[in-house]
């Protein structure tokens, strides 16, 4: 890590981190014959191919945390164990989770140049896997010990004391926020495919109901009112199924995003409890070397340690809420987009049986 | 009442009721100042203003029951004590009700030319209106009597016995489709008014909410995401707020006819009762003079009524089903135009919330 711009760091509002391309990895689920375990193919755009077993992606999620914990949140791994994890649906699933999951790491600067990954998607063999894991665990520069491998720029500052309790007041209420919208669009979701879908489809009932009813009557003119009523019934029927079709395409990609950054978002106290941590240290050695209890050089590098905390953690920041920014933007675009269709399928669907009505 | 096909009685699939044309009864609530009664102003074609209080509407639906109630179906009065009966919204239930009701009455061939009707729609004053009441009252033509002033025309027939059971299959189906409506509508009513008012509320606070949360985030770029969200949350507001009005638009009409029908249906039992009744006592008459118990004379008289009955209330089935058909038709038919007007206002709502996210 370094501040030659490619992905440094720099002081102020415009604090950022510079990604370079992002390689394109793509995860495909493969099924080793002699193992219940699934094997994971990581495909880079160089074309390579990995393979990595889940407790491989746990590896390495646990060294993320324990090197980059303290200034990224690191989104949670889909979890292993779920009731169902060798059906298809788990396996598209958890496929799923980990492409989101690996997405999300390979999109960040840091990270996605750090050794640990770099070595994660393109191990060759079993024994440069074990090297490279055996490297990376006798790896110092962990937790705290992160910044001293972080090389300011030379405009870097000290952050004052309101900024933190502004972003953990963003991050408390951002959080607040998004753990609400997965229970309402939860609840939507039981609504949709549960009381919805059945009240459309009894409504749909009554009316074949009544066109069932005209059919026994020995009125001439019943045919068409039958008909036409049959047609409304099958109708709300189709209506009832589009709701029980609908969250697979608009709620469940706005719950997975939502899900991850409900993860992402509780990482912050502890993430902006070392940057308060390392200004009220700064700036306790301030007061200590005007009344001499320190040395200037003593002050100077632990205000020195607390600019790069600051700038570090604004720039992690910076990218965090520019990430949120366009995922929730494409998110809600598509989910928008997804509604759109289903009214107007629905819409669609009553026009034509309103047409039916023309007799 | 005669065979004059003004509304004469024909036999055969193609027995109807004729109907000429049908004065425009218009019901205006007004209230007198010395009564808590409110008075009611029919106003006909001929521009003829009679005021009625509720007790004569009750009187003619008392007549009517009494002379007409073997044969015809009369439709059930609106409801005089309801607990907020002199509240603006039940002036507005009531009298709407009550147009239904004169509406229906004024419509049928047989009630509409009736001199109990026509003398309650041409009251001219109090004197007139006593004697015209005491008139009606002494009438003997009521009940099964009624049969006694039909000229059946030349050509009437007497309905084998199947025919009765077709009629009281098809009531009895039909009363159980329309209670059914009624159940599913009101439920829908009570859903959309109630829970998903409230639901897609809750999904437009919790966007306006993450809105609201974006505010706080010192990020330079989240104006634009705040006020598309802000957007997003007031369009479901607005969702949550049609869905509560629209039970006004659609279901209120269905709800009103379906009541209707349900009582109308209701009456359909004991009419087909005195023609089943009429039919087999011909056919007992039939088996009596061919054992020359009763005289050909008298045989033939009980034939003769048993026809009379026959067509007559084939006449009203006909009736009735023609109005069971059109009413059914006119009011689903409107029930699709204003889901479909539902469904577009949502989309369209929707599709103005994508939009705000091409930033």
């Amino acid at each position: 890590m370094n501040s030659n711009g490619e992905h440094g760091l720099f002081p102020g509002q415009n604090v950022e981190l510079l990604m370079d391309s992002v390689p394109a990895i793509k995860i495909e689920e493969t099924c080793a014959a002699d193992s219940h375990y699934e094997e994971i193919d990581v495909v880079e755009d160089t074309n390579i191919s990995v393979y990595h077993r889940y407790k491989h992606f746990d590896w390495l999620y646990c060294r993320l945390i324990e090197k980059f914990g303290s200034i990224i949140p690191i989104p949670l791994l889909p979890e292993k164990d779920i009731p169902w994890r060798y059906s298809d649906d788990f396996v598209q699933a958890r496929m799923g989770g980990l492409q989101a999951w690996i997405n999300r790491i390979s999109r960040h600067p840091i990270i996605s140049h750090s050794e640990i990954f770099q070595h994660f998607i393109r191990r060759r063999d079993e024994k440069d896997w074990k090297s490279g894991k055996r490297n990376a665990e006798k790896d110092e520069a962990v937790g705290g010990m992160i910044f001293s491998e972080i090389m300011p720029s030379s405009e870097f500052r000290l952050l004052n004391g309101e900024e933190p309790e502004k972003y953990l007041t963003f991050a408390k209420c951002m959080g607040e926020s998004v753990r609400n919208l997965i229970t309402v669009t939860e609840e939507h979701t039981t609504r949709c495919t549960g009381s919805l879908k059945s009240e459309y489809i009894k409504i749909g009932k009554a009316f074949s109901d009544i066109s069932a009813s005209f059919a026994k009557s020995t009125y001439l003119g019943k045919e068409s009112i039958g008909n036409a009523l049959a047609f409304v019934g099958k109708t709300y029927d189709d209506i009832g199924n589009v709701y029980f079709d609908q969250p697979k395409q608009d709620v469940h990609c706005l719950l997975e995003i939502s899900k991850e950054y409900k993860g992402l978002l509780a990482c912050f106290p502890d993430i902006i409890n070392v940057l308060k941590g390392a200004i009220e240290k700064a700036h306790e050695y301030e007061k200590l070397a005007q009344v001499n209890k320190v040395t200037m050089k003593e002050k100077e590098a632990i205000v020195f340690k607390a600019g790069v905390v600051s700038s570090t953690i604004q720039a992690e920041i910076n990218h965090f809420n520019r990430e949120l920014t366009n995922d929730y933007k494409e998110t809600i675009q598509h989910f928008l987009y997804e509604q759109v269709q289903m009214y107007s399928k629905i819409t669609d669907k009553l026009r034509e049986a309103y047409a039916r009505f023309e007799f």
